[in-house]
Order: C-alpha cells, then structure tokens, then sequence
C-alpha cells in the first residue's frame, strides 16, 4: 500500500446515513404543514430514482446536471407516488432538497477520517455536487482537501471519467488512488479504473441487515469501519 | 453585506507569500548540485512568465492546461534565461515546480481564514490547480470548504467564466460570493461578472514597497490583512 496518496470516498451510504437522515427529516418538515408521511417510505421512494436519474445523464440523454437539480426532479415523482402534489409548495420542496445537504454521517467517520488525513490526502468521490459535498462536510466535522467527483468529472459513477479526474486532480496515477465505498459496484468501476479498492461495511444502510455485509468482488481492503480501515492502512 | 455566502480567495500574493518562498527555496534545491543562483531573480523570472502562459489558453491557442504544466513549461525559459538548462536535470525540474506547492502563507492569513470561516464558506478561487491548492493549504493549516478556481472551470482568471463557475459550485448567484484579492485588475474582473469585492492590501508582494498598498477600483471592503477582513465582515 506504501503508493497510495489519495483516498477518495463514496459518500451516500458510505460516510452518510441518508436513509435514517431523511426519515427523520423529511416527516419533521412536512409536520408543520399539516403533512405526515412514512419517512423510511419516503426516503426510500426518493433514492430509488437516484441511479434512474443518473441515467439520463451517463447516457447522454440530458446534459450534466448537478445532483441537486436530479433530487429536485426526482421529488416530483415522489410526491406524486404519495399523493402529495398539491400540497407541497415550491419554497417547500426546495427545502426538501436541501435535506441531502445535512445528512447525518455514521457514528464513525468524522473519527476515521481525522486520522486517515494524517498519512493521505481526501477527498469525496462522490455523484453528490460540490456545495452538497461541501455543507455535509460543515455538517459532520468532516475535513476534505478537495472536492472532487461527479461534479468535477461532470458525468456520474460509476462511469470511469469520474474516477479517473477524482484521482487526477490529486496528481495521482489511477493506482495512487484508493476509493473507499460500501457498495461493491462502484468498487469494481473504480478498480477497473485501475484505482485500489477498499470496501467499508455499512450493513444496515437500507434498514436493518438491508446492506452488502462483504465484497461480492476482489477488494484491496477489507474493513467494518473507517476506524478499522485506518487501522488496516497504518494511520495512528 | 448580510446576502455573502461564500468568500473566493485569489492566492498566490493575496494569501502566499510566492517570491519570499520561491527566493528562499529555490536556492536551497539547487546549492546541493554545485548551483548558485539569485532566489529573488529567479522567482521574478519565473513569474514574469505567468501571464504570457495562461494567455495562451485564456486566447485558446492551447488547451487549458494545469498551472502546474504552464510553471514546468515556464521554467525551461527561466532556466535558458540563467544559462542553466544543461544542468538542472528532468527530476529536478520536477522538484523545481513542486516548490509552487509549498509556498509559506502571509502570517495573517491562518488565524484570518479560522475567523472568517465561522461565517462564510471558503475556497480559493485561483488559476492554481486543485492538487497545488490541496498541498499549499497542508502545508499552511488551511481549511478550505472546497477547491475551487480555474481547474474547475477549465480557464484562467481573470476570465469571467472562473469567478462565474466558482459562486455557482457552491450554489451561489454571483453577488453572493465575494472575491478576495491584493490585486485592482483581479477584483474589477470579478465584479465585473457580478461579484462583490474585497480588497486586502500587500504591499511588499514583489519585494518591499513594490505592491498596490490601496486598490485603484472601486470595491467593496479594503482591508490590511485576513484579520482586519475578519473584523470588516463582523467576524468574531
């Protein structure tokens, strides 16, 4: 591992719980509007037009939109899916969009990457925009010394574009890189990218027992944790 | 001032301390292979060579190209112009422009950016590049929200695109950014495509007495350092 100088970090899912944040956030702002919904429902209506959005874009089908602009447009369907159009005004849904910029991160990271940040450079190589990138990071405590990703590359993962102008930006070859995910997909984009790999469990990203609890491809690293991963990866 | 979001730092002379760093590292790189040179010389030659470089993509007569490429291209000139090119070998031309990335911050401008960054988001917006940026900020304790700037928008300041394409990654309209810079013909481009302005005076940027001690457009805040910037802006 003594080559690698970047870490580059899957963020929804990896670092952020986005399902447990939006199930408590997204009820607590339509609450005062009269509105209750199913927050684990809604939450998970929401993400399941993140990869079809995306879509759009990798095919070519729509230019590069931020991903902000992706959730604004995949709320629509969402309301929709609850019954919910009329009632939710524009100053409403802009707040709603806004709610993927306050995620809570997992109990762990803001610990792990304190100390990954001694011995390599960070950065998120996340689909998520800069300033979402950036007011998660206020959020959470985290530090980055860039942001890089989708919105850089302007394309989505797991196209190889994204990975390799993430690993660029950083002056590093593709194999100086290791990208950091939960989901063994974007893994095995990234190390055809030719980047190393490291695969963090994050078991209960869906709900209980909902994530992936190992690899399902050949990984360079292995860990339960950022904590662990720091450890794995020599940082003190 | 209560709509500014996010202030946008230009860095070279604004925040580093390029020539005093470039003087004395310069010469300390190459004393060890038998070279003697005049550090401040050198640094005002390679400087010297800035402009024309990015003037060759800002007129689109090269691709854009990171800073790095165009210091690593201007130092074969400045190497022919000190009858050195036979003996500053390829890896230590290599050594010579990464000096570009440790250059030593204003004394100020730490302290200054902790307070600022209470209040507003930050990033550079400077026609460095983002890994020169990420190290420089390492390198001085900085903490920056986001590396934004011309690697970002893929052309060189003072084109409007860079100030346009740096407000709008943090999800900016332009006259919710504010441009920091020591130089007129920096903060006039930048308010020119929108922006509001802040003028931070360095006098001593090319030697002693030798920069704009006020600015000679109109701006909105002048300052003598971060520190006072902080305290014009109502930072605590």
């Amino acid at each position: 591992m003594h080559e690698v100088k970047a870490l580059l970090f899957d963020v929804f899912g990896t670092l952020a719980d986005w399902r447990g944040s939006l199930a408590r956030d997204v009820p607590a702002l339509l609450a005062p509007h009269g509105i209750a919904v199913d927050g684990f429902a809604f939450a998970d209506g929401w993400r399941a037009q993140y990869q079809p959005a995306m879509e759009e874009v990798r095919a070519g089908r729509i230019p590069f939109s931020k991903l902000d602009a992706l959730h604004r447009r995949n709320l629509e369907i969402v309301l929709r899916d609850f019954g919910l159009t009329q009632r939710v005004d524009e100053p409403l849904r802009a707040q709603l969009t806004l709610l993927w910029h306050r995620l809570n991160g997992w109990p762990d990271v803001a610990a792990g990457l304190r100390r990954l940040r001694a011995k390599f450079l960070l950065a998120p190589c996340s689909n998520g925009n800069i300033a979402l990138m950036a007011n998660l990071a206020r959020h959470n405590g985290w530090h980055w010394d860039a942001i890089l990703g989708a919105e850089i590359a302007r394309d989505y993962k797991p196209k190889p574009a994204v990975y390799l102008a993430s690993a660029a930006a950083f002056d590093c070859a593709p194999g100086e890189a290791m990208m950091v995910a939960a989901h063994s997909s974007d893994l095995a984009a990234a190390a055809a990218a030719g980047l190393r790999t490291a695969f963090v469990a994050r078991p209960d990203e869906y709900g209980p027992a909902t994530g992936e609890p190992a690899p399902s491809v050949p990984v360079d690293v292995v860990a339960g944790s950022l904590l662990e991963l720091a450890d794995r990866l020599g940082c003190a």
